[in-house]
């Protein structure tokens, strides 16, 4: 057995390598901070995410480098003499070019994250209940996996054990293809006419917003998970293929197969976290556009005692209502919708 | 010159026919109601959207019906004598066959809806400051054009006059490719095995969302919009073999091409209901995850007197904590996290 007790030396003070090491002084332990900008050490340790790194012996490491130099950076790490992990968004390749101790080396990756990087958007709380995968390989120590687990369980994570080979054909469906597929989509609109522009709805900003992604991030990611990536696209150019079909020779049936398919997908996700889908219903509500109404609106759902699962707001600021969507349970839906009207609240029914 | 005076009569009381006829009704028209489904007049009646038509003389006749009965629809609408316009999807292919006194029939789309649909979905301000694009064509009466965009005005959405053809390539870039290629990605999460999806992060979710929408609406939808949509989908034929030699071969620099033309397509996006984008940032908040906490945070963040453009909240049901974010005017960030740092907020820097 094997306790997380630290030092842990984290390598690589962005936004990951700063939320774990702020988790860590969180439990109490001592961890130290290195990256080859010396300002990210700085920012980070001033956050409170540890002191600089000088050689001190450590219990674990975790490298959270960029994926080009993973490999690099997990040899370098298992010269310490420490469990290593890292923290990458894949973990095959890097791991065929680890070399050293490798029994000491077990790959993780948070499913979590933000569009901001560097230290300054780290925090503590940034794991709290996303899946974390463990990938041990062949040759990793079981008391390794164990400390590796409990960092992941240390930081608020769901830890899911899986290969490095499992996890990246799971991440290349998850997560690659949808970023590739979204960067099509958007790469359509960067040549379209203003004009054509102006017709946009909600829909198509959800559908590229991750193509806004950082490109030589995701190049780096793409290429270490090349072999997976390119068998999911071969099967979206078979179904393009269909679908061109479908969609030339007006074939009804066959683009009902395809958008049902698609339908079947939506649902296949579990929900957030991990967990069960729970059914929610959303609950509309038209509010004024200026400060203190927000605010009085969520006091009065606050009073209804029915707990807000997330809330979205759309509205324009030229003009002086905006609808705002209250998502709840669905049987507290109804509860709301009375209490906020016996408010007065222009709840849509 | 024709003011919009009504009465209106709207075929079709689902979402966008119901709506429509209660913001005339909120106007002071009179608005007739009709529908295949007896029990959706008497549905929309009940909420003050109008009354059951009976073959009264109207200025204005709006049809609001499936795509598939959109030109039928409209044909016989025409003989009622009254200027008609319609919120299909597409335009150009129901324009054709139309018959009758054309030059009275003025399309018309607006951007709105919602993932529900039926009279129990409308609300009088789904339209607000949404654009609505009114498609006169060529022989169309210019004060026909002149009422339809008075409809859409008092509607509360922004007018944009375009032409069918203009209409229809705008959406099948903006609409109906983004739909086609989420039901492709949603489509390979449903062959895959529910350990992988566990990894599921926001990104595929946002990425599949509108891919949940109805097989038997769409394929309506798609159809009558084939060429345009066909067209685009060549294109991303072409791209999708660039993009898989690049990663196939692991070429850096062309995958790298690709996925900043889709930044750039995520910024060509105009702002929220075509306005331009201002710029904004997200202030993080830890939030106790029960009723009255929220309440508390939004109104202290009303009291700094900033106003929270949109919300998003990100928790596990199972976890006493949940993030939420809190986008305002980037000009106005500061003042928001010292205030809210200020009431003891755990507030992420």
């Amino acid at each position: 057995m094997s306790a997380l007790t630290g030092p842990v030396h984290v390598i690589g003070a962005g936004l990951l390598g700063t939320s774990i090491g702020l988790a860590c002084r969180r439990a109490g332990m001592t961890v130290y901070l290195s990256d080859i900008r010396p300002h990210h050490v700085r920012t980070a340790g001033g956050l409170g995410a540890g002191e600089a790194y000088a050689g001190q012996p450590v219990q674990l490491v975790v490298v959270a480098v960029p994926p080009d130099h993973l490999a690099e950076a997990i040899t370098a790490a298992l010269q310490e003499g420490a469990v290593v992990t890292d923290v990458g968004s894949v973990k095959s390749e890097p791991l065929r070019q680890v070399q050293g101790d490798v029994h000491r080396y077990v790959g993780g990756h948070p499913m979590a994250g933000s569009e901001r990087s560097g230290p300054l958007a780290a925090n503590a709380g940034l794991f709290d209940g996303r899946p974390w995968a463990i990938t041990p390989h062949d040759g990793s120590d079981p008391d390794a996996v164990e400390l590796v687990t409990a960092l992941a369980e240390l930081c608020g994570a769901v830890p899911l054990v899986m290969s490095p080979a499992e996890h990246d054909l799971a991440v290349a469906r998850t997560s690659h293809l949808p970023h590739l597929l979204a960067s099509l989509v958007a790469g359509r609109l960067a040549e379209a006419p203003p004009e054509h522009l102006a017709l946009s709805g909600q829909g198509v900003r959800d559908v590229t917003r991750v193509a806004g992604g950082d490109p030589q991030l995701w190049q780096q990611i793409l290429t270490a998970n090349a072999d997976a990536v390119l068998a999911l696209l071969e099967q979206v150019r078979d179904q393009l293929d269909t679908l061109m079909s479908a969609v030339g020779e007006r074939s009804r049936d066959d683009l009902v197969k395809v958008l049902q398919a698609g339908v079947a997908g939506t649902r296949a996700i579990p929900g957030k976290h991990g967990g069960p889908v729970r059914p929610m219903r959303s609950v509309f509500v038209s509010v004024p556009d200026h400060p203190g109404e927000l605010a009085r609106l969520f006091a009065d759902a606050g009073a209804s005692d029915v707990n807000i699962e997330d809330v979205h707001i759309d509205h324009d600021p030229s003009r002086p209502v905006g609808l705002v969507e209250l998502v709840v349970a669905e049987d507290r839906a109804e509860h709301l919708l009375t209490s906020l009207e016996a408010r007065n609240w222009a709840v849509h029914r």
